[in-house]
């Protein structure tokens, strides 16, 4: 089924403990783009500022990646993000954040992704969530992504959205800011309540948490790997390859939804393998396929 | 099989967001036993003080619980701690730490337990640790637990310790400190360089790993809890679950291992629910197999 992903297009400059990556290719709807592809066709839809340094063809070349809906502004730059990783990975410092296109008015959908079945709503102001979804004709699928700043200064916009999706993507800390409860689960239930179905919760090195409303849930650890070198686009590759999979299949049931995480999980586990975009750019879909059988058998007992 | 256990009986005070629990019984034997006790009968190696207000033959009444090596030192204090957990239940602060009877002379191994199997080595001075176990006469399968006090001041003893055990079950942060080194993965991996064969990663709320020498795996996550009412004695029940489990089925084989690690998360799970150990003593071997296949449940994809 068609998928369609809006999130930021970025150029990103990342330090890490193991080397710095500078000026290159990052952003929610890339890294999104690039594991979701790797199970189903993507629509991408997203600006640019005519300083862009990267042709987004070429970078997607031989990938079933529609990018009818990638803006590039005249006058406009592109959004750029500078951060580093600590010794402790697990933990960041922004150093940089220019929002550049960002701050302006979003990209409009094309006609041709009005149909879109599935879609995701990467990290961006509610308002322009809102705004976004409101373009497509009737998706059978939503889920979103949201952040700190969100919760804290536009939470009747963010609740407002809550209503209209299905799944809300987030970080554990998110979780329990936006339900103003510390334990997880009963967190992750409170924000069921605000209207929506499924909540997936990231936790980086400890995995994801879903819960769905009814009661269903589903616990998955992190593949374990020793050689993190770049967390960036973790949480993006995770929802890419999530969303990927649940359009592939076309379901969204708990059990789909199940090996959707996991399948979200192993991609993400291949992009923070390496700078950028090189950890899933370096991969085939048998890549994917041999480590999800590996986890299966890593967290079966 | 036979099943011994050295560690701590204290009289514990322990604050929490959800109430307070004064001069209550608590101790890393106690937990243990509790929990051990639900699959195989145990062996406890321990002193208190002619302070001590608990009957521990009352504790245990109905559990096979060995008390024959519980010594009560005339004169002596019991061990005490005091500890409040803050708002984030996963951070405490030691409010009270009184050794007592635990800086003096540890108990010596009764004639009957020298036969014992399966042996648990709860924290303490890992000279002490072993000590101990050369009281045992041929052990088939001995774990320690350690902390960061012994792997920061005691290192040579640890490392001699290492050496003679068979596995290792610590906190996330002290395999970090231990191996000196930040992956969790790379971690474990080279804490089993140090001469043991299994290392086994407590990750409080987000469960734990296991790693085998020779390349064997495993991950599972806490079972999920909304009710968490005081977090101590988690990690000895998890550990008294574990070793429980293995001495009941008198294996130590990785798949009987998982098995073991999901048993002591269950019984982890059921100590954390309610104040010292009222969790543990309010439920049945039939609660442990319930939920352990909610576990199972839970986390399989």
């Amino acid at each position: 089924m068609s998928l369609l992903v809006t999130g930021s297009i970025a150029i990103d400059t990342v330090k890490t403990p193991f080397g710095v990556s500078e000026d290159c290719l990052g952003g929610s709807a890339v890294y999104f783009s690039m594991a979701a592809s790797l199970f189903s066709p993507v629509r991408v839809l997203g600006v640019i500022g005519s300083d862009c340094p990267f042709d987004l063809a070429e970078v997607f070349a031989g990938r079933d990646v529609d990018l009818t809906g990638l803006e590039v502004r005249r006058g406009s730059k592109t959004f750029r993000w500078a951060g580093t990783y600590h010794e402790d990975i697990n933990e960041r410092t922004t150093d940089k954040l220019e929002l550049n296109v960002l701050a302006e008015e979003p990209p409009t959908v094309p006609d041709s992704y009005k149909d879109s079945e599935f879609v995701f709503l990467a990290n961006t102001a509610p308002a322009l969530q809102l705004q976004l979804l409101e373009q497509i004709d009737k998706p059978s699928f939503v889920a979103a992504d949201t952040m700190d700043c969100w919760i804290g200064g536009h939470l009747d916009d963010l609740k407002r959205l809550l209503k209209k999706i299905d799944a809300l993507v987030i970080n554990e800390d998110e979780v329990r800011m936006l339900a103003a409860e510390n334990n997880l689960i009963a967190a992750a239930e409170r924000i069921l309540d605000m209207g929506l179905s499924i909540v997936v919760v990231k936790k980086g090195e400890s995995g994801s948490a879903v819960c769905k409303a009814g009661g269903e849930r589903f616990i998955l650890p992190a593949y374990p790997t020793a050689g993190v070198k770049d967390p960036t686009g973790a949480g993006d590759s995770f929802a890419g390859g999530l969303m990927g999979y649940l359009a592939k299949v076309g379901k969204t049931d708990f059990a789909s939804l199940k090996q959707a995480i996991a399948y979200g999980t192993v991609a993400a586990s291949f992009t923070i393998a390496d700078f950028s975009l090189q950890g899933l750019t370096a991969i085939k879909r048998d890549d994917i396929e041999s480590r999800f059988e590996t986890l299966r058998k890593l967290t079966s007992f």
